[in-house]
């Protein structure tokens, strides 16, 4: 597919509205930043002018508009579909939790009791928390719930909001005070399937972020210094934004037995031996739509991939008054033609066909049709490309085939791009020196590193402040870049969101 | 479908689980109560024992375990069709809202800030509140998102969860602290239009709940006294339980003008003159859960209208060690043949066929399939009704046409049942005498009475706290019970939940 001159189009005005869809009309005066430039600043505007999200006026909090709750909506559908073949049953817990059950488990009370929200005053004595995360009350139950070997694996999963007051810089999507998520809590009688299963549902991650959100991610486990308060071990997918940033986008946890214990839950074994069960928990949030915008977008606008798309394609009829009806009849039955694919006809009056293009690519649809009378003439169609801005002239009887051969390529591109990105991105570092460098110019940098949190932290300390990603067994030996020891571990360093 | 006697089955021991779908046994010792002796109690021990609700540790709330929280997704998905149809759009604003909004509108204000929850502390100066319902958050935008009349109408709707401090008893689905529901938030250019959107919203909760959880409701308009605070109109949905309480099962508003001015919503109509817009809300919750089970449940346990069952059909097989593998195949064929109907094959061992009939009777899935050697022999299968506990010998080739036609009439006869029940229980009086006795006789009694809150309030007073649940205006003149005026309204009196 050629790169095609772009067609001048003249601005038409026309008589009266027939068929309506988009009433609000985004502001396109266009970004005022290229993304390049500045990344933070971009992604500012290009949330609130693809209108995924608003601002409410309360500090830390974002209000998610249809654009963005389509997005949300989208990811629920397919993922719902993966949990019910896996088991997973879907419930909901009380959003408040007792602060006495975050007190139960040490790490997990230390991990969050810097964020957790307190509803004023108490009933009945109890000191109540919003949930930031809800092992603690669900485990409650479990201990109810959980009696035999028959009752193992339990397997729930809740769609809730959660409430962490971050005291950080926060960003909408990215890092805000309330956001939702979904949250699995399993409970397995041996560590072996726990482990099976907190790595079972990290792939299940993977294949969602890389094939429906188009963005490649690194699966590992978290650093002993990084895992989940109360984890036994804790495992992520990462992703990287174009500014060298980490963003963590999934993760997986096999928790400690005596987090359950704490709680009291065992059951009885097929030997009528009392034993502790193995828990998980894993989860993915909002904070996945932060991540869309920032891997695909470009200086027009957000760009949706395709299978993430509510409207998958728009047709942009280019009216006059005189061949109206007949440029509309035929944009209905190519709207017709083109199920199941998601189309919607943008016949707005009294907005010219180069500023419904400008919206329409602000809000990311990936495939724009344009159909004029000397379209209708040569019955022929438009078709332009949002992410490259390709356009190719397209006979009518081919648009359907055309499209959907259009719609797996965007996805696939998009992928395949954001790829080459991350491979790009990622250095070998076999010293502290290297590792500073490759910080500094923004890469995610790969050290052998002993696993020690004491180690970490003088890393930490040496690097700005990067973290690690995620840690790589190995079966090559290497050497710690801070101890000098002998180590199988490699630990990826990011800065990070 | 006459009433065959029911079968001897042996309890049988089986050697190994082959196909474990439900793995937690419920409580079946059984109801300690009957239905119409205790409702009360009755629905205390169905809602836990069938696994729909548990008490997590915090007064006032509830767990809504999987069996519940799959009613509930029944409803959303369901009702999210209707709204995509109705162009209604999902999206999702903060959990915490200013105080200071709920001051804006009086009537408003009133009627929440006895059941407000707040954070603790405050933020910037800012009092936080749960929200109890949205509309005073979404007005804030909508006066950011709505600029001319092209904006119009706007029609927003999310699914969350809300937090309502009741003081009066708590009940689990019928009124908790925090409860889910889904709030429809919409602004119109004119009037006539919002008190559109109203009735229409009205008319598709009836849809629903008639249709899908087979539950016959009265609609009206809601007395001036008990009108949603901040309403100019609100219209109803209204049960009838089986102790002759009625439960309010939805509710549609038409909002004051002011109400929207108070947050300063406006917008240039199509002559440049600005003007006010006409907002509506309507809702419903978990709530409907709790009306599902009063009405449908029997002394078995929970009855769930096919079109709600998240499971239709369960096969339980009868196993032997001798034919326990062609009992199976034959199960798993039938299963197989029985898509797109949602089917489960109970092959657990250990429990006799006996205690797994009452545990799935206790469940309420709506058709049950027993299958053993001799049903093999014979190629036939016994079909048992939840509702009624009519069985049927079936050849195995006419199951798939016999369950299909069974799951409609078994929707149906729900229906008509509570029909003809609330039909049964509306009566007219036509003095404060006569309107005492019905409520005393726990009827649902319908007068003549002037729309006055002072008028209602001495009724309300006179019939032991028994209200309004919906007024009906009518062409036939009659005379007030409490003032002696003549009147066109008739207002429905009852107890109520």
């Amino acid at each position: 597919m050629g790169g095609k001159p772009a067609r001048t189009i003249k601005s038409s005005t026309v008589s009266k509205p027939s068929e309506s869809i988009v009433k609000t009309p985004v502001d396109t005066k266009g970004l005022s930043v290229s993304k390049s430039k500045d990344l933070s600043e971009w992604y500012t505007q290009v949330i609130q002018k693809a209108e995924l999200i608003d601002y409410p006026p309360i500090q830390g909090f974002m209000i998610l508009r249809p654009n963005g709750y389509a997005l949300w909506e989208r990811i629920q559908t397919t993922f719902n579909a993966v949990l019910a073949e896996k088991g997973v049953h879907n419930a909901y817990f009380p959003l408040l939790i007792p602060d006495s059950f975050f007190k139960k488990e040490a790490e997990h009370a230390k991990g969050f009791a810097p964020e957790l929200a307190y509803i004023k005053g108490t009933e009945q004595g109890q000191l109540l928390a919003l949930r930031p995360t809800s092992e603690t009350i669900i485990y409650d139950s479990f201990a109810k719930w959980i009696r035999s070997w028959r009752d193992l694996p339990m397997k729930l999963n809740q769609w809730c909001n959660v409430i962490r007051w971050e005291v950080k810089q926060t960003k909408p999507l990215l890092r805000t005070r309330e956001f939702l998520w979904q949250e699995g809590h399993c409970a397995f009688a041996t560590q072996q399937e726990a482990r099976a299963n907190m790595r079972e549902m990290l792939q299940a991650y993977k294949k969602l972020i890389e094939q429906e959100l188009a963005i490649p991610v690194l699966a590992g486990r978290k650093s002993t210094a990084e895992k989940f308060p109360g984890a036994d071990m804790s495992m992520t997918v990462e992703a990287l934004m174009p500014d060298g940033k980490a963003l963590q986008m999934g993760t997986s946890h096999s928790l400690k037995q005596e987090f359950a214990r704490s709680f009291n839950i065992s059951f009885l074994d097929q030997q009528g031996v009392q034993q502790g069960i193995w828990p998980t928990s894993w989860g993915i949030s909002t904070r996945l739509l932060g991540g869309l915008v920032m891997v695909h977008g470009d200086d027009k606008g957000l760009v949706i991939p395709p299978r993430m798309a509510k409207q998958q394609i728009v047709i942009v009829p280019i009216l006059f008054d005189e061949s109206k009806v007949q440029v509309l009849t035929q944009a209905r039955a190519l709207r017709d033609s083109l199920h199941p694919f998601s189309v919607v006809i943008d016949d707005r009056e009294g907005y010219s066909p180069g500023w419904k293009f400008n919206e329409w690519e602000m809000k990311g649809v990936p495939v724009r049709v344009e159909l004029g009378p000397k379209d209708l003439a040569k019955q022929q169609v438009v078709v332009i490309r949002r992410d490259t801005g390709v356009k190719e002239i397209v006979p009518l009887g081919n648009v359907k085939t055309y499209i959907e051969t259009l719609l797996e390529t965007i996805q696939h591109d998009l992928y395949a791009k954001a790829k080459h990105f991350l491979d790009s991105q990622i250095v070998t570092a076999s010293s502290l020196k290297e590792l500073q460098k490759g910080i500094k110019e923004r890469k995610l940098v790969k050290v052998y590193m002993v696993d020690d949190p004491r180690v970490e932290k003088k890393l930490k300390d040496a690097t700005d402040g990067a973290t690690t990603r995620l840690i790589e067994e190995v079966t090559k030996e290497g050497v710690c870049v801070q101890t000098g020891e002998k180590t199988y571990t490699l630990a990826y360093w990011a800065k990070s969101y």
